[in-house]
């Protein structure tokens, strides 16, 4: 199927404008993920099922009673009004990554794959998913929260990981904020149409995503937020990207619900530790304990999660240097039995290292001159900064 | 075997008051868990250990050269002393479960179950330790690693958990002072004799501890502690209990080597998160991430991990009540159809939820009765508190 144009008119159209015509206005009249529609239409094709409640078939009502309303050549041009486009399935743009939920619709309430989606930017849609990891969490953060996520946001960008989030305040903000400083592509999936501004002081960031990156909805132009469209919007975003990553996020709420998406959807779940005194981490704290999620400290842990099987990692820095590590053993034991504190002469050191007095005499002037010990009047001890490196003081 | 009087005089010495000499001897000539040792002596008695030291047989003397310093009669004089004791297998107090060592140490580089456990306080040692989790951490904590060291000891010692530590600065004092706070049990187990205070600054606590709980090391009276002896100390502490919780602990230290021992010793390891911006929490996060450590967030997830299979417990705090809990589908449904903030008629809101006019008119009174919309001239939308309470807003 090749790309076509939306606004081709009636007498020149093909079988995929139909289809295209069909989804887009199968996008208004069906809300997102509704698990009665998903029952209702099961096995249909798109054309059959838009057919179906444009003849008036009963039990189609809930559905047909929305038609009125439906325009879908006006949809597409406010959309086109408002620097947007519409893509679907056959279009080189789309991600079919999100056909999953066809599959995890079967399982969950609200499931399902968009007939469409809403786009506004630039940047290819395809492409900008290709390597993305979603950053979501609570509006309510606290300071750590937006730092946390700001702060992995721009480093995921720096290794063109494109940054996904839903465009509320809190964490999803700080997280498009964090990618847009590091110059990286972000995405902004939205529970209403592509051209709303919700939450309204968010707006300047939206033009900016919409800007440099890329603003997504299956919901058609004009569209305002719901409670059950922030729920669907969510395994939009889980079933786009590699991973979900949960920054900050109370016991009940919406990243939690992204996370389960992205589990349902076999995509990597991912949460960042906190205090156990903030209850903003407690959701990201049970997702580690309860539901198998990776714990993640750094980039490198991201990175380490949604890199296919068998790719080259980074080494993880597992432990910094020690004064030590160059030694050989026999010095290292000889420090080992070096008293912390009160001094000892080599002979006393030399029996519990267990080893002879003239190795050991060696040995503590190897140490001596590593200045990892002193020497005292009445014998030897750890240096003070030794010490304080080993955190004995 | 029955306890016997450590003090009874050599004429009526027995069999037991021999072993008991041996092993007091053995305890100031072998350094705790010398792998040299376990080698040389495998398969010997302890008696037969004795001997051979004392016979000054070829290739003991690393060990036999200690003989002229040692006095086992003086060293449980010293002991007593200071109000200490010395616990031998077969004596009621002792504990049976460090005999885990024995295997323990065939794999570790330090390994080996102690000749007999140093002992100052009046508490049972065996029936404090039956219950019982290690909580260890930075000497150089953070005001957070402090906070909840003691805060979580506190609730162990609530919980009739004995708290035991090394009696170091930072986490361990905050885990002693956290349990003595509660009134609760505590045991320090020490790198050096039980009648030694090191750090210095801790006697006082030392002296709380020995008061109240009980202070613990296999080294004889008097001696001073050698990085050798804090690495042994730290298979004692998690050997003894019945898992090591690390509260705070850099990357390479001391509380990853206990967390290593109680690996070993098929112990619990838990580990308290912290912000990814603390270096003092990379040691916990490394646990959770690389070891399969147990993330702890409260008493509840630590009294489940060690609890013995089969135990029932409290139920874990999944999800606060919802002000939608009591409500049937239908009303839960209109609701999440209300629009978040541009109010919308009723015969619009039914649409969305998928449910017929009248339903929807009596579902939007109840939840204005509950204050969960409002109703405005152009229609419902969420009320302002239900809003913030979403986190919407």
């Amino acid at each position: 199927m090749t790309m076509t144009n939306p606004m081709s008119t009636a007498t020149e159209r093909t079988s995929s404008d139909l289809e295209r015509i069909a989804r887009v206005g199968l996008s208004r009249v069906v809300e997102p993920g509704d698990p009665a529609a998903l029952e209702a239409f099961d096995g249909m094709s798109v054309l059959e099922i838009w057919e179906l409640l444009r003849s008036g078939a009963p039990r189609t009502e809930r559905w047909s009673m929305r038609l009125a309303n439906t325009d879908p050549e006006r949809d597409l041009e406010r959309a086109q009004l408002a620097g947007g486009r519409f893509v679907i399935p056959g279009d080189a743009e789309w991600p079919e990554q999100i056909e999953v939920l066809a599959d995890a619709g079967q399982q969950a309430r609200r499931g399902g794959v968009p007939f469409g989606l809403w786009v506004r930017g630039e940047a290819d849609l395809r492409q900008a998913l290709e390597k993305s990891v979603a950053v979501v969490g609570s509006r309510a953060c606290s300071s750590y929260g937006e730092h946390a996520a700001a702060e992995l946001s721009a480093g995921l960008a720096d290794n063109q990981v494109t940054v996904v989030s839903g465009g509320a305040y809190g964490v999803d903000a700080a997280a498009h904020r964090g990618a847009l400083a590091a110059s990286g592509l972000t995405i902004a999936v939205l529970a209403c149409g592509v051209d709303v501004s919700y939450p309204k002081r968010n707006t300047a960031l939206f033009d900016r995503i919409a800007a440099e990156g890329l603003i997504l909805s299956e919901l058609p132009p004009g569209c305002s937020p719901t409670r059950l469209r922030f729920l669907a919007r969510n395994r939009l975003i889980a079933a786009s990207t590699l991973g979900t990553l949960v920054v900050e996020a109370a016991v009940r709420s919406g990243a939690l619900n992204s996370a389960g998406w992205a589990e349902q959807c076999g995509r990597a779940v991912l949460a960042v530790p906190g205090p156990i005194t903030s209850r903003m981490s407690e959701g990201a704290h049970l997702l580690v304990r309860e539901r198998n999620a990776v714990l993640v400290t750094s980039i490198a842990d991201i990175l380490e999660a949604i890199a296919p099987l068998g790719t080259e990692l980074t080494p993880y820095p597992h432990a910094p240097a020690e004064p030590t590590d160059g030694f050989d053993l026999e010095v290292r034991r000889t420090l080992d039995a070096v008293p912390v504190l009160r001094p000892a002469p080599a002979a006393r050191i030399a029996v519990t290292a267990g080893l002879d007095t003239a190795t050991v005499q060696q040995c503590l002037e190897t140490l001596a001159e590593a200045t990892l010990i002193e020497h005292t009047p009445t014998g030897w001890r750890l240096s003070p900064t030794h010490r304080r490196a080993l955190g004995t003081t």
